[in-house]
């Protein structure tokens, strides 16, 4: 992705060996997310282009330069299938990190395939190789979870994990869902799975819906057959004796879709906006009615720890007999179909899409 | 008041007798606060004019039919001075109170002075007597404290202390206050007592400024003087070395002042909307810079429960020798100069006022 | 039960009336739990003996002076099948109520069939008819569950929830049960809920350990076959990789089990005591190597609020199918044969029992 | 210190030079502290002897392998006076660091002068040189803070800190302190600053104590003179209408503190264990009464984060007028009688002792 607008460009490039510490995959399959459609609209701040987008991905291991371990302690050898915490480069020394203890806005932060340079290295997923840094995390995948379930909850995977977390749902909650996404449907799943008695989702296409309901979300809406906010709220109500939802996540990327949240939630409920990850404009709120009276709390949900990957994915070890994330992979794309796949993802015709370098 | 928009009138009503389990106080003096402005202009919904305003209050026990005890069972003698909790009614038997514990969201919770109808007995403060029903819990003001201090501090004590505990303030934490009402000078107040590193407040006019500074506030910033409020935003981010607050306190009751103050938020602070206390109109705000990417935490804060009076006055009455609550109050007024102190309030000529009855 | 180490004695009283605002069951079950065998030994303090034992029960309304209601408004007619809050005098007046937000230890408190005098009429289960005196709050059954699905959680199936609650699990968290009674069963199932990743009973008998299996514990270890705490704690650490547990919930009774159950724990983890009901003797814990340095959070857990029963029960009606509860029903009894459930229960020769007034 | 039980021995040995992007800091003063004593006995597991005591220390720095910063990127001069965090080593790549967050409880932590041998470097404070390895946080005291300031709170300002933000105060709460040592001394500052209501401390000798009052304990309690538990639980309950303190805060070391303070601690209380930072054995606790049946929350607090160092410290820059941390400098020892300092330690004869290297 050379700049914003511009068409993707395949490179060949030489085959990088890992730097002291780090180590070189072979790519198995990488995700294509609303992320890589925002990037290429040039939608997002900072961005280095040219760049190799992929921000999650799986490999196998190539070569390393020294031992590797994960996150226990345990070796991991040549030739395992692993992915790895997309983030690098969060310092552990600047304010944000120790002080506030927020390090998803450390400002030294950068992800593989967004805010790296190509001219740093093959650090993105659309690639043949990946390279790994010294100090990227890597994850092997546990027993049982191949490439195309871990990529079937990609990036939305340890998103979804975190605005359910950020959202404390307790035990009998009934929670909303805005938005039929990757992160979307993740949120639908981890919320079932802390408790809640119900979960809904608003959202569209159809085929999405279909999906969520088949992960167990109770009911669905489709927007695009209910136009009108007020009906949209007056469905929710109705789903809830009338009070509003415990709990509504955001993951619709809408900026409309937080006043009709807001509307959607209960007096004393909690609001999680995990949606919104690049600027597509502003929203009107009433403070008195939607917030200040409703004594609201409203949580924003920015990026993911690597504990947040950790946990959903030996989450998603566990369950993944009962949720088939696999299932959400709608179509797979070599390397040089990839403008197709961002294509296909900007239109929503697929839940979830794959580049596969080596396909 | 009679009405909204209407000439407050003085009725002469026949003296009260308590009902079993109640009591009858003789009114020393009742608070004005922005609540009765808003009430004269018929700006909340579900009002039963006429009403008798007042709503925080304090008299002494004239007569009681049975018993009264405090909260830790202590008997309340006739002749003590007592304040009361406002809210009654609060049915502790609904999904809001028992299975949300939301009891400030309770359908059924009624307030003296706001949503009793004087047609249901003297149930507001701008009266000679006040009738206090059966279940009403009377506070005595502890030694020390006169009705002037602690309706120096008034409906905004407990309402400022619930807007800093919501906040949850950490030791250090620097915090902004918007608005320097009653609600921002506690708030301010209570931000100290919290571990606050430093608080500042921005409002109008000079005078309300300068008893922020006395009460301790480090800074203060004039907003009739710097109207731009990006120049507002910057003077607080010169004071949070560019990050902005950790914790940022609304109390100013415009909605304007919302997205201003997400903007003079750190990334992953708190943002406490107190203000918003009637429909002023609608904000605008960007949900991905002021909420997501900032990892924002929003809570509205609606109403106080009685711990929060409790505790409030408590701590008045171990720090009135250094906030010196009793010269908020601006100015007292006998009944029939009632609506003097509501044009007065309104015009944001006094910091406090009092109604005293029986002067 | 007359006094304690008394034998039961069956009683002829005339059919109770219902007070204004109260009801009369007709009782269909109710439950025998530990307590009750606590009660019977004189274990509790503070017991007003002679009483009426059952403190969770469920029967159909026979007859009300004045409409009831559930806690979402809606009527309950006559016929409902209901079971009700067994904790009735929360008085909502003092400070452990209001300051403290602790309504689980109001003085004032007063539970069905164990702190309830049978001078003050039929307020246990073990009795053909039950009062419901005005403010106890009547929960009818939710649709699909029966008397027998609700008295095989019985007042395990709150208190367990309770214990997940106070426990604050984290998706993906390991957990340990210590104790495979009806509440260490439904603390399983809540966990599971939660998001655990995974749930370890320890107890004994093995019948209980096998209910722990089916209701989808990942392991069991039965302590009498695995005499020595070492060898306990061993089989914990091996399982966590040797870290211990995020959280350990002690449902046991035991007070030994509380210093093997922290050294069961991570650095860092929860440790829930909610087994300790009655004063069966101190333990020995180290404050240096259990507490201090192992930063451990230790919570104690008393009761259970509304909240806590509503909440599981709808939970209940949501997840009955998977969880099976009216299987942990192993026996029931008629009202003469009381006693053998009594003795049933201490020897733990079932799981949960029965009372039956009107087989 | 070479060893256990053996006297401290004074060596000449090379000046040190900066490692790349580390530093070397002219001593200044480093504290004694309880562990310092502990370490001598050899109760501490794990420590590498010979080593160099002084884990909290101040210098200047002398010269550095590269450009220095602080936490918000300012530039470190040389000649600078600075403090460090003493923790390093902690991997942030472990289970513990990663997943768990508890970065105190990460096995790869060391801390100078505690777990640091002496063969790896000048990596203690009792000593004329300290070296500063890559990657150790440096502190610039703050304007108006001096050395002796600074270690007049010591390594027990930021755990007093800890302790404190553990608790959880909320304003209005009453809080015990068992223990008068420097970590005593700071939890019941910073419980000040938290909003507490009151603050009582129990300990000895009576110096410490007087100090205690300074520092604004509304009443102390001398465990000397008041021999008997039980007297001293009532002494509490006196102050607190026989309910207990909300919050209770061990930092006297003694295990029998632990039982003590429970039975201080009113139900619903949050206790704090902080002063267990060695096995000084056991002690022995009814985990009915007091934590079952009390609802008790007891929180071990093990170590400091950054976070904890960065804002004890601009709170001591805000608050140093009123607390006046230097005071609490009983007496300074040159190098050569260091074992002189930990004698007087030991009887507490010193509230707070300083080595100068150079005096």
């Amino acid at each position: 992705m050379t700049a914003p607008g511009r068409p993707l460009e395949a490179r060949r490039l030489p085959a990088p060996r890992p730097r002291p510490g780090g180590a070189v995959l072979e790519t198995v399959a990488s995700e294509v997310c609303g992320t890589d459609v925002h990037l290429h609209h040039g939608k997002l701040s900072g961005v280095p282009y040219p760049i190799i987008p992929g921000h999650v991905s799986v490999g196998r291991v190539l070569e390393s330069s020294g031992p590797l371990a994960d996150v226990e302690g345990r070796a991991i050898a040549s030739g395992t299938l692993v992915t790895f915490y997309d983030v690098y480069g969060t310092c552990g020394a600047c304010w944000h990190c120790l002080v506030a203890r927020a390090a998803t806005r450390c400002p030294h932060r950068k992800v593989y395939g967004i805010t790296a340079p190509a001219s740093d290295g093959l650090l993105g997923g659309w690639s043949e190789r990946i390279e790994i840094l010294p100090g990227v995390r890597l994850v092997p995948l546990p027993e049982g979870i191949g490439a195309e379930d871990f990529l079937g909850g990609g990036c939305g995977l340890p998103t979804g994990f975190h605005a359910v977390e950020r959202a404390g749902i307790a035990m009998g909650d009934t929670v909303v869902v805005q938005g039929s996404g990757p992160v979307g449907l993740n949120a639908a799943i981890f919320a079932q799975l802390s408790g809640a008695l119900a979960v809904y989702v608003v959202g569209a296409p159809e085929a999405r819906l279909e999906a969520a309901r088949t992960l167990g979300a109770d009911d669905t809406l489709d927007i695009t057959r209910v136009p009108a906010s007020s009906d949209r709220v007056a469905w929710v109500r109705d789903r809830t004796r009338g009070r509003g939802a415990d709990v509504v996540i955001e993951a619709s990327g809408n900026p409309a879709a937080v006043p009709e949240g807001l509307e959607m939630l209960r007096d004393g409920g909690r609001y999680v906006v995990v949606g919104q990850y690049t600027d597509s404009g502003d929203a009107t709120v009433n403070p008195h009615r939607q917030i200040n009276r409703k004594h609201a709390t409203v949580l924003g949900c920015w990026g993911y720890e690597f504990s947040h990957l950790h946990r959903s994915l030996v989450l998603m070890a566990r369950h993944n007999g009962r949720f088939r994330w696999r299932d959400l992979v709608t179509r797979e794309y070599p390397l040089d179909r990839a403008s197709e796949a961002l294509a296909d993802m900007e239109r929503l015709s697929v839940v979830k899409a794959l580049v596969r370098p080596r396909l």
